[in-house]
Parts: C-alpha cells; structure tokens; sequence
C-alpha cells in the first residue's frame, strides 16, 4: 500500500502558506509517516523532518538508522552520534513561527527554542488534523480491516479463552496472540478488566483471578498496515446477576444511540450527547465518567473527539470510537466500542461482533 | 518492591533548590514513576506531576485513571473530560525556572509555555538524570533478574528456536515469547536483522526469509518490576564464512576490551575508545557507525551515554550497555551486547549468555 506521500506535503505546505507557519517541524507521532510513510523511532537519537513552504522537506535522521529509510520526495540528512541534528536543523531557516510536532520530545523543543528564539510555537495538529481528519478510500479499508480482525478476535473469545481461575494477564496474553493471529502486525493494547476491576475505564491487567459471576471489560486493539483497531465488548463468567443485565443493556442502548446519531453535518459533541443522555435518563450518569469517542487512524486516540464542547461538524471519512461505558466503584464496569466511519448516508460501524453480554467459562 | 519515593523527591527538591528551578512537570517518562511508583499514559488526556521547591507534589490525572494511582506522599487531583488541567496546573504557581520531563509531548509544552509566558525552559533530565544514574541494590538486583531472564531465553535459542526457512518477523515473535517465559512482565522490542539487513543496525523484523550461512543479530529485550533488559547476541545458520568468523571474533574482542575498562573513575568515552580501537586497529573503523552503549534503568536508553565527548566519570552503581558493532552494507553485521554495573572493584556484567558465534538451524 503506498499513498501519495508528495501530495500529502504540498497539501500541508498549502495549509502552512495560508496560516503564515514558516516551518513544521516532525519527529516522533503520526504525521511524520503520514507524509513520508517513514516512522521516528522513540528515541534520545533525534528525527526530524523540517518542512518549510516550498521545496522538498529535509529528515534529519540518525545515521543507524538511515537504512531503514525508503527514499521518497524529501531529502535525507543522516547524523553521526558526535553530531548535533538541532543545530543542523535549526539552521536550515530562521522561521516566524514554527508548528512542532504534538508528540514531540519537549527535549528536543527546549533545545529548538534555544536556537530559534524569537519563534512563535504552535502544536502541528493545528495544522495536521485538518490533513488526516478525513480518511480516503484507501484508509478506510486498511480501517475495516483491522476492525474486522479484531471482530473474527472477539467472537473466537468464548469458544477459545478461558477466564475462570485464570489472572487478567492470562487472558490478556490470550487476547493480543488472537489479535496477532487474526492478521494484525502488532497487538498494541490490551484491557482485561474483571470484577471490581472493570470500574477503572484503564485498568491494567493484573494479577486478579477471574471468578465465576465477574464481569470482564476487555478493550484491545492493534495495528494493520499502519492503521489502528480498537473495541470492546464485556463479557460475564457464567450467568450474570439482574442488574449487569440491566446496566449492559443499558450500555447497548447508548452505544446504539451514539451510532444511530452519526452522519455528516452532526457535531461531534451530539453524538456524546446522545450516548449519554440514555445513561444519564436511566440515573446512571454520574458512573459514565469518560467521553463517548475518540477519532482513530493512523493513531488510536486523534481528532476528531466526541466530546462535550466539540462543535465540529462530522464529515464523510471521519472515522472515530462511540464507546459509553458505566463503571460502579468496587463492583463492577460495562463498555462497548464500536469503530464508526461517516459516509454520505449516515455511519457504518466497522465492528460488528456481538454487542450482548456473551457468556464466558 | 517498593522504594523509599518520598526520600526521592526530597532529593529532587534539594537538587531543584540548589540550580534555582521553582518547578518540576514530569508525565510520560520514567522520571514520575522513579518519584511515585505511578506511570503517566502516553495520551492525549495530561497527566503532570507538579514538584514545588517545598511541599508535596500535586498529581493531574484524568478522572478515568484516578483509580490506577496508589496514594502515595503527592496530591491527586483528578480532572474530568471538559477541564483544562494545564489551566490548573499552571494556577498553582508563577515560576521563574521550570523543568519540564524530557519526554513530556510538546504539545503539552507548549501549551503550559502559553501560562506561563516569563519562565526559563529547561529538560528535566539536567537535574533528574543525576538522581537515577547510580542505581541502588534493590535496582540492581532488578536489573540483574531481568538480564539473567535474557540469558536463559538466549541459552534457549538453539535448541528451541529454527531460523532457516523462516521470516525475520516468525523469529521476533518466538523470542519475544522467551522473553515472557523467562520472567518478563513485557517484551519491548525485538530486532532480528538477518543476512544483509544485519548492516542495519536498528533493523524491524520483516518478511525476509532466512536462508542457509546467514549472520542474524538477535537483540532484545523487555522489563521486569519496572527495570529494563537488553542483550545482543549474533547467531549464523549452519556455518560461518571465514571473514563472517574473524568478523566476530573482532567485536568479542571489542566487547571484551569495553568491559575490561569498565571501572570507577574511567570516563564513559574512555569505554567507547577502548571498544572502538580493537574495531580500528583491524581496519573496520567505519563500518562501527555507533556509540558504544547507553545507560540502562526504568528506561532502556538513560544517562550514562557511552560516547566519545562524555567526560563524566563511572561511578559504582551505574549501569549501562556494552554493544560494538560492525555492519557491512549490503552483507552482514555483527553485535554483541552486554550489560554492565559499575562497582567498587571494577565492574560486572549482568549478562554471561555464550558470546561466541553460536550455530543455529
């Protein structure tokens, strides 16, 4: 799969023309590959990609790991480990204002500082999002693949993983092998939340032994060709009590609203609100402590978010989580994920495993 | 294994009092859990420990992760999905000096820069990394559990693990089992870079097939109860050419003389020159295209770098790698990595696995 890489830069040197940003610069995160399908690794070893508005970008990369780099439309600058790359970097311009890569090491921004001083700085995802915020055909399919992996993962669960008697981390290991398993090239995350443990939206698998009558979160994900997976579904040893029953139930409902509100020209804090107002009716919002949604391509959490506050319009492409979840301190959590992608007719949920509470040995 | 944390951030207190920093942010990174026990997520949701001269630490973490944190000598505030917790945070205080943790995502660091408009920048690092760099005997003995883990999973290599035939990427997922088997809470990264791609030395497993008469550089590692492993061993299919066997011999050799000048006193360039010159005495200079090793704790790559320009002197207590290597384009490479304590007598090397070119099917 390659994508237009030289596209993607004039596309954002456009975007820096028009904001008046001299220079982005991109090191560790999304954006990096985005434009040069190359990845930084996370590093004391600095890369950086320096795009000014015209001409081809400049890496700067370590020297070890120049032979990784596929050649592309952008100049390759390899450094020795007696070299500084800021130095170097920093005096390819003298720039106005600069827009850093989010996830850049605030290492490396102090020592740019130092060397630009009288820059003014600005996140790139003011710039970026707008870019990667609309996913193309070719993006959405790497999407609806890893989603469907994920899916074939979940629904092999009650047959294939045992939790009774069994740690958190048991299952966990259980859970990222499937992942692998079902075509994934990494398993990135995974929760395994039982019994009182499923109150912590992120717990981390532990040393728990799962007992019969637990309620297990499980949220895992990973990544295919570049692009994320991520659900969840809440799965009970045995028989559950009435009220699991009714809050999982509830959770569906939510869950159904927030996907049934999804369609372009919706803002994205509608669809929080339309998940959330099933729980909130049914008295349960204090316990529904997250927002509903988080977008999701070539990072798990991005823009846009379906938040309270958000009043972005939703657009065809737009791909994003609609997660509610209720979790009651000391006793128990539900959530259910499903990956959503808006079209021109509304939303199509990639996932499409079970949403009920399935039943586990 | 717990750690005396309130004594640690006392020290950071003392040590920002003397360098006149008013405040200390830390998030993702090792320096928050070395002072709390506690690990921020890597997300877009901030989590920051505030540290003041004097006082306790307060503690920012997104309401969903509230109940991962273990109470401790800090203040938790949680902050819910439509606050602003670099608002809160920077209304505690107007700081002249603020360090900020080296990994901190500039977004967040820019973000604070926007409060507090008059401060000084500086990393972390500059007043942290001389707190963690000289590890203690519970740290130690960490560092050696997890180590020994990876030289029983190298031990299991031959035996347990076929190569010929097989991807690079087949190969990574077998050691990084080893690597749980053996102890591990996690497996972090695998590199198994055969036949030519062993002259890239930070090389991503991939579908290359191994093949008869190949070099394959193995290095890997993972944590375990926070402490961090790394080894590299070279194995070869069958049997080694010739040159692949002098090759080999040559970086043993460096190896050796890097360990052999391991010792209180010596600065950390004198451990590259020393490696370095066993490579250049045989004429493979230029194909040694890195540092000899790095510092190794909470995080695989800390302070002390062992790097030609670094002066500062090996104390008892620190701990770093040991890794020549030789990479010849388009061929082979060779890498052999050890990790090793500073201590009264001279030094230790955690790892024993067999150093020599060991044949694998």
């Amino acid at each position: 799969m390659t994508f237009d890489y030289a596209g993607r830069v004039r596309r954002l040197q456009d975007r820096m023309h028009d904001s008046g940003t001299d220079v982005t610069l991109l090191s560790v995160g999304a954006d990096l590959p985005y434009l040069t399908g190359y990845e930084a690794s996370a590093s004391e070893r600095l890369t950086v990609l320096v795009v000014r508005q015209t001409g081809d970008p400049v890496l700067f990369v370590p020297q070890l790991e120049a032979p990784r780099v596929e050649p592309g439309q952008f100049e390759v600058r390899p450094w020795g480990e007696t070299d500084d790359p800021v130095a170097s970097a920093s005096a390819l311009t003298s720039p106005s204002r600069v827009a850093v890569g989010d996830h850049m090491w605030s290492v490396f921004l102090t020592r740019f500082q130092k060397e630009w001083t009288d820059s003014d700085w600005i996140p790139a995802s003011e710039i970026t999002s707008e870019l990667r915020v609309r996913k193309d055909a070719a993006e959405i399919d790497l999407l609806r693949q890893a989603a469907h992996g994920i899916d074939r993962a979940m629904a092999r669960i009650p047959a294939e993983v045992s939790f009774s008697g069994r740690t958190e981390t048991d299952v966990a290991r259980d859970l990222g092998a499937l992942t692998l398993d079902e075509g994934h090239d990494s398993a990135d995350f995974t929760i395994v939340a039982s019994g009182p443990n499923g109150a912590s939206p992120h717990h981390h698998p532990g040393d728990r032994v799962i007992e019969a009558g637990d309620l297990i979160v499980c949220d895992f994900g990973g990544r295919l060709g570049g692009y994320c997976s991520d659900s969840t579904r809440t799965f009970v040893v045995g028989e559950p009590s009435k009220e699991a029953n009714e809050v999982h139930a509830l959770v569906e409902s939510a869950n159904e609203a927030g996907r049934a509100a999804a369609a372009p020209g919706v803002p994205c804090q509608e669809i929080d609100r339309s998940a959330r107002r099933v729980i909130e009716e049914a008295g349960y919002g204090e316990y529904f402590i997250h927002r509903t949604g988080h977008g999701i391509g070539l990072e798990v959490h991005e823009h846009p978010y379906m938040v309270e506050g958000n009043d972005r319009a939703l657009e065809p492409g737009m791909s994003f989580s609609i997660e509610p979840g209720i979790y009651l301190p000391g006793r128990f959590g539900v959530r259910i994920e499903d990956i959503v992608v808006c079209d021109e007719a509304g939303s199509e949920s990639l996932n499409q495993s079970d949403r009920g509470l399935v039943s586990v040995g």
